[in-house]
């Protein structure tokens, strides 16, 4: 192999990659189109879809009572003008964001601060009425939508950051502030939430808490359950568990707030955060490469790992499947040839011109080596966006195929893409695409398949074969989308049963009558 | 404030400062001290402690069965040759490193395996023997010694490193593993450790895990919380759980494993741990700098983590009464000219030359601005060895001076040094010293008073009132030691009451007999 120093490649770059981009790929765009907004405005299509009971009717509506005029009273006394029952509004709130289930809820509750939460579920509790927080409602695995006639807990009006502590980076805010409004305030002050994912412009942090979401930079700044230094929330009772300590470090007992990071609603509603912010980086690069084949991409991910090491913030992948995709359904361009695969790396450090020396000998190494074919560099804040809009857009571009199967499974690195490999073979022509991305760093792999509409064979074939896989290897059958409704009964597949008991007893000492997110996280 | 340049401060370094450094101050000697075996060595001067029974009458003993033939029968045919039953042998297991309680434990239970920790606890839970887990037994609380005749099992034995994945950095051990023996074993691997701390030399990384250290790089690497991915733990049933899980991400049901962190063995005992580490820097620096006041401190604090950014790797601060009691007790020699505060600030990159432009950028800013007054920057590793030195044996300096009153809080940035301040105002001449230092980045002040021996008017002095002080500033009264037998009725001047009563809650599901390290963390 040649070896090609960065300098062409570079040119390379401006002179053959970027000239053929011409779309205007914005994030905002993208998170219109991911925001719920987008679901009331289609509000014409909802009614094809399929009620959840129709479509799982093995999931019988558990024995809570059902809403009353005494009901509606009391919430509409509590909660003035901000109870929602209008058929028309309540659409946004009963189907997910994929369109792949729908309840039947008949009121939403917006809250505005946690002493009225706690109000809605004493009531509530005391009722056996059963309920479901939900945030932007950008999930992907059923859990912020009821499955039958559930109260819509929103969050959308617990919108107010509580406080920033500048010197330390810790901010504290209520729930239902969106994670990018939050990324942008705290811009102005340069620090930056330490995580971000695709529907930022929509999502909620009280859903990305009890998600626990992962998304584009964990690789970086970790976990939430590293970076959420306290959390409010609300049991099912009614009582408020205050653990929204705003110190970097507490040992005065169990950590309650690790319960409410990532049981989606399960366990307690949450209503407030606390977390630690990291400096907004002053440098930011970004380039994607073309690679031969998946052992590439790890070599390509070893090599920045070492040479890359404290600016490296995140390393992602996508396969020509992925890019044919946004190519075809979103028309936006491939800024170098056509590979197998692609992968994205991204830099971020307080030291430009530090930096770009570090980047600039990896992509020599990574050239020079044979390891990486092709690839560019984005030269400024657009072309950093459109880099980034090929590898957030996939999972829109996959929703015009019409039906997606959606997985997200973290695997031993060197077997990430051989499940890929081993499921385009059996599933063959019944399927519209098969098509793979995701985060190379963290081991994680987001799976899907399209067909043209819901088709019970097809998902026959994917599953439980996939999770049998995922399993064999000790993988995880959900990395960071979490359970929810669509993926409950797969918990066995990466947690032992003495695990799942304990769960059990768990969720049965937090939520007594289980009227928190029924149906979904836990099998009961 | 006259303009001192990077070069002349780096002068000075090398002429004045270690040119004063005589002490050959290597972290092995720090961590013989800080071994038990140095307890075991000094067994003569055991009787001299009281027991914990004693000392603290209040405390009554459970309703627990008490040791027959038979259990001792059952234990030596499952652990041949591996019951501790000799009273000299004993003495190590049942008092604390500071010397500070004693209990007393007839017998020491060293399982290699853990179906052998499954076995005891199974039998221990049916015939209600309560239980001690011990790892290195470093712990700063009583946690890990009996307090009074409960059986210890320690983790001595149980030191298999079991799988490292090279790639993804994640090592998979038994809990009895020494930190520092693992960091060794990742060293060669260009890996390391993601925690640090002054009993590196002897703690395990079970301890580590169930008493969520915290240490010296928390600020870089974050905590345990984050970067463990996977805990095995025995719950007192003698039921295994295995979420051993040595993937970066797994969101399938709740992160049970969150629940052995810092829950100080008494919900399970932690017997196998998977950790994320982070690849080992390729450059280090170190420096040590002497300030004014507490504001220049925190004024250095910020300076250095927008200057440093991603090469910070600690931020630790010591003020003139722990220079002094080292220097007194332990012979050490400060560096520099005397200061009120001095800070330690270590770098670590993968960038010689970059790391060291930055620090000299830092320097020369800080020192330009009038912030830091006088420093030195470590040539070699035997100049970083002696820095970190001065500040880690300071815990080991002041037990020179007979009893030890040690805090480990949590405070608002603003408030971390007006309480020792007005400590010292309080205490006056009834105490040898009131010694302060810790991790500045991290908020987390280790407080200290020495007297000549142990003293209730002067413990009555300090407590409650520290504890009533820190909770008025809404901080922590135990930032990364736990709360073990001496702070487990402090709970409450850092977790409101409904939080208390679900850590209670939890206790009971989990151990209902309470056979598991009873009289800590958890008031019942």
């Amino acid at each position: 192999m040649k070896r090609v120093c960065t300098r062409q490649f570079r040119n390379l770059t401006r002179l053959r990659s970027f000239g053929e981009v011409r779309e205007k790929i914005s994030r905002s765009i993208n998170h219109v189109c991911l925001s719920r907004r987008s679901l009331h405005g289609s509000a014409c299509r909802l009614g094809e879809l399929e009620l959840t009971s129709v479509r799982y009717p093995h999931v019988q509506r558990g024995k809570y009572a059902t809403l009353t005029e005494k009901d509606v009273d009391f919430f509409q006394k509590l909660l003035p003008q901000r109870v929602l029952q209008d058929p028309s509004e309540l659409d946004g709130y009963n189907i997910d964001w994929m369109r792949t289930v729908r309840g039947n809820s008949q009121m939403v509750l917006r809250p505005k601060t946690t002493s009225e939460v706690a109000e809605i579920l004493k009531y509530c509790n005391e009722r056996h009425l059963a309920v479901v927080p939900q945030g932007g409602n950008t999930g992907l695995v059923g859990g912020s939508v009821p499955v039958f006639d559930e109260i819509v807990i929103s969050t959308q009006l617990m919108n107010q950051i509580i406080s920033l502590d500048e010197v330390s980076g810790i901010v504290v805010c209520q729930s239902g502030c969106i994670l990018e409004t939050l990324d942008n305030y705290l811009a102005e002050r340069e620090l930056m939430m330490p995580l971000d994912l695709g529907a930022k412009g929509s999502c909620h942090i009280g859903g990305n808490v009890s998600t626990n979401a992962g998304g584009l930079r964990l690789l970086r700044y970790g976990s939430l359950h590293g970076s959420v230094l306290g959390v409010e929330a609300v049991l099912a009772s009614g009582e408020i568990v205050d653990c929204l300590s705003s110190l970097r470090k507490d040992n005065t007992g169990y950590d309650l707030k690790q319960l409410f990071i990532g049981s989606e609603g399960t366990l307690g509603m949450v209503t407030s955060v606390s977390i630690l912010c990291p400096r907004r980086p002053k440098a930011v690069n970004v380039a994607f490469l073309g690679v031969e084949n998946f052992e590439a991409a790890l070599q390509t991910f070893q090599l920045c790992k070492g040479m890359l090491a404290e600016i490296l913030s995140a390393c992602e992948f996508m396969d020509q499947e992925s890019m044919q995709c946004i190519q075809e359904n979103l028309k936006l361009t491939n800024p170098i040839k056509s590979y197998p695969l692609y992968i994205l790396i991204e830099t971020s450090g307080s030291h430009g011109s530090h930096d770009e020396e570090k980047l600039n000998a990896f992509l020599e190494a990574a050239m020079g080596k044979g390891i990486v074919q092709d690839g560019t560099i984005a030269m400024d804040v657009t072309q950093r966006q459109n880099i980034w809009g090929l590898r957030e857009r996939i999972a829109e571009g996959l929703l015009h195929d019409g039906y997606n199967y959606k997985y997200d499974i973290s695997l031993p690195l060197p077997k990430l893409y051989e499940i890929v490999e081993d499921m385009r073979q059996r599933l063959g022509s019944k399927v519209t695409r098969v098509v793979s991305y995701g985060h190379l760093g963290d081991g994680n792999l987001h799976f899907n398949v399209t067909t043209p509409e819901y088709n019970k064979e097809v998902l026959g074939l994917i599953e439980p074969y996939i999770y049998e896989w995922t399993s064999q290897v000790r993988g995880s059958v959900s990395a960071e989308h979490g359970l929810g409704f669509k993926k409950r009964d797969c918990i066995r597949y990466s947690k032992e049963p003495n695990a799942v008991k304990m769960m059990v007893k768990m969720k049965k000492l937090f939520d007594p009558n289980g009227i928190l997110n029924p149906y979904k996280t836990i099998p009961l």
